[in-house]
């Protein structure tokens, strides 16, 4: 299981390829959810998402024949643009596999890091067909966007620079999906203080971490019908012993007040950020009692929002 | 006429009362204008404008007599928020005229931060009126939001804090409405580096400055047709011969070209500005040639901006 070594290596490894984001507060949230609230702002992070770290963390761990025989991803969303980005700083090509109706904001982010994109039809068949063929062609590796180690690791240094800055934390609090986050924050914060509560945002309607956790094993989504473009994954074989561990709890929030959060971080804050993380606030706020006059990290994971297509 | 010490002192009377404003930079933004950009970010200021910066400074060199009495103004903007949140600090009533078809967002934005609104009819003789008709029953104190030498002060602090973090700036850009913040950039950037070269950049569609420039006296605005709220002021008597003194030139910026600035800000830099303060951005990229390789700072001066109605 990755451990704490593990995150700090990776922090070595990716320090010249990603920002150290700033962390912000803000005192009309601090009233309006008595609580006391850090943001890691990591919408500010190179390529607009933490995805970042974990995808840096993994290139920069393969070979030099796996680097010239290029990487691959199915990931359309900012971990896409993440693998791209770095791949291509190394001089690795990079091929994004996307259904053809993906939108045309995620196709453009890729594009822009120099990605190049191949379109299958929308559905997981064709997807791990055209995977698959790909690998098998061209020799690429595939970069898993949360169900490896070495992802968690990269993903577990957000809170590192967290805890570096604002050392006294009650609890932290991020979205989870696929589970890299998540696996990586409570690793590490329970590494350095076992106190720490470490709670995980899913939304009501892709709800799989909340259950698999109930369940003690992993169920699948029955939808993924949320705004939460990013958190549509399913919890990974990896990620999951670690969250089962570790984890304090997973709060579940209705679409309503993941959009409502959101425009709460961007009214007061003066921030973009994708509902995908808005989530962890909104966590915060359904839950005012539980959270009372507590220290809480937030990872604000991206600010990738199509702009043409806002929720209110 | 102000000084570099009247501004100096503007900072030491207000800084308990505002945020030092991060400065941020973008890559992206630097490759696209050719330039090396520096974001002075007074969209995270206090009640979201630079505007508290000058009424703080007016409204702490009030008598206690007068605090007692109370402040008024007519703006319905960011100085009328700016003013309620300083002077409710104190104590002090704080009334604030308004047009009785202000949309929804600004009457939030002062009522949250205390003001009392008195709502007029919607042209200027019945704003003037309401005003003086207050000003005579309260005996309250008026807060202008431009045209006072205490004003173009404490805008000139945002200019010093820039300048004290980034000391090699060859261009400074700011909005020129009122002429406030223009003045008092202008006149800090002089003296503290007569090399520094400070530019206003205004709407073409309310460029009453860059006439007033051209024909040697304030000249009225033909429109104030621009999204760019904060920018349909006129020029004032005491911010002109400032202005006219210290600035390099103004420059005239399209509505086209304001919304497209302000929609690069949103996507690559992930923070939420005003259309009125894109503008400096917009006046760099249309003028590629004469920026080219320069060390610009930008002050970024709101970020209030009603996320219902977006211009695109």
């Amino acid at each position: 299981m990755v451990n704490y070594n593990d995150i700090e290596s990776a922090h070595n490894r990716i320090s010249n390829f990603i920002h150290n984001t700033p962390i912000l507060t803000c005192e009309n949230i601090n009233l309006e959810s008595n609580a006391k609230l850090f943001f890691k702002c990591d919408n500010f992070q190179k390529t607009g998402s933490f995805k970042i770290r974990g995808a840096t963390n993994t290139i920069l761990q393969l070979s030099k024949k796996q680097l010239k025989n290029g990487v691959i991803t199915t990931s359309s969303g900012n971990h896409g643009a993440a693998v791209a980005a770095t791949a291509k700083k190394l001089g690795a090509n990079v091929k994004v596999i996307m259904p053809n109706n993906t939108p045309k904001v995620k196709i453009n982010n890729v594009q822009r890091y120099g990605g190049e994109i191949i379109f299958c039809e929308p559905n997981i068949k064709a997807r791990e067909h055209t995977l698959n063929k790909m690998v098998k062609e061209s020799g690429s590796t595939i970069v898993h966007p949360y169900n490896d180690e070495k992802v968690v690791a990269g993903q577990g240094t957000a809170a590192k620079e967290l805890l570096e800055k604002v050392a006294d934390l009650d609890i932290i609090i991020t979205p989870v999906s696929g589970g890299g986050l998540l696996a990586g924050t409570s690793l590490l914060a329970k590494s350095i203080n076992p106190n720490i509560k470490v709670y995980g945002a899913e939304p009501k309607n892709a709800d799989d971490t909340y259950r698999s956790i109930k369940n003690k094993k992993i169920v699948p989504n029955k939808t993924t019908e949320t705004i939460a473009d990013g958190l549509r994954a399913q919890v990974g074989t990896i990620t999951f012993p670690i969250i089962q561990k570790n984890v304090d709890g997973i709060i579940l929030v209705s679409e309503e007040m993941i959009i409502q959060s959101m425009r709460t971080i961007w009214q007061r804050m003066k921030i973009i950020i994708e509902p995908s993380c808005s989530i962890a606030l909104a966590a915060i706020l359904i839950n005012n009692e539980q959270f009372h006059n507590k220290r809480i990290g937030i990872i604000l994971t991206g600010g990738n929002v199509d702009l043409d297509s806002l929720p209110w």
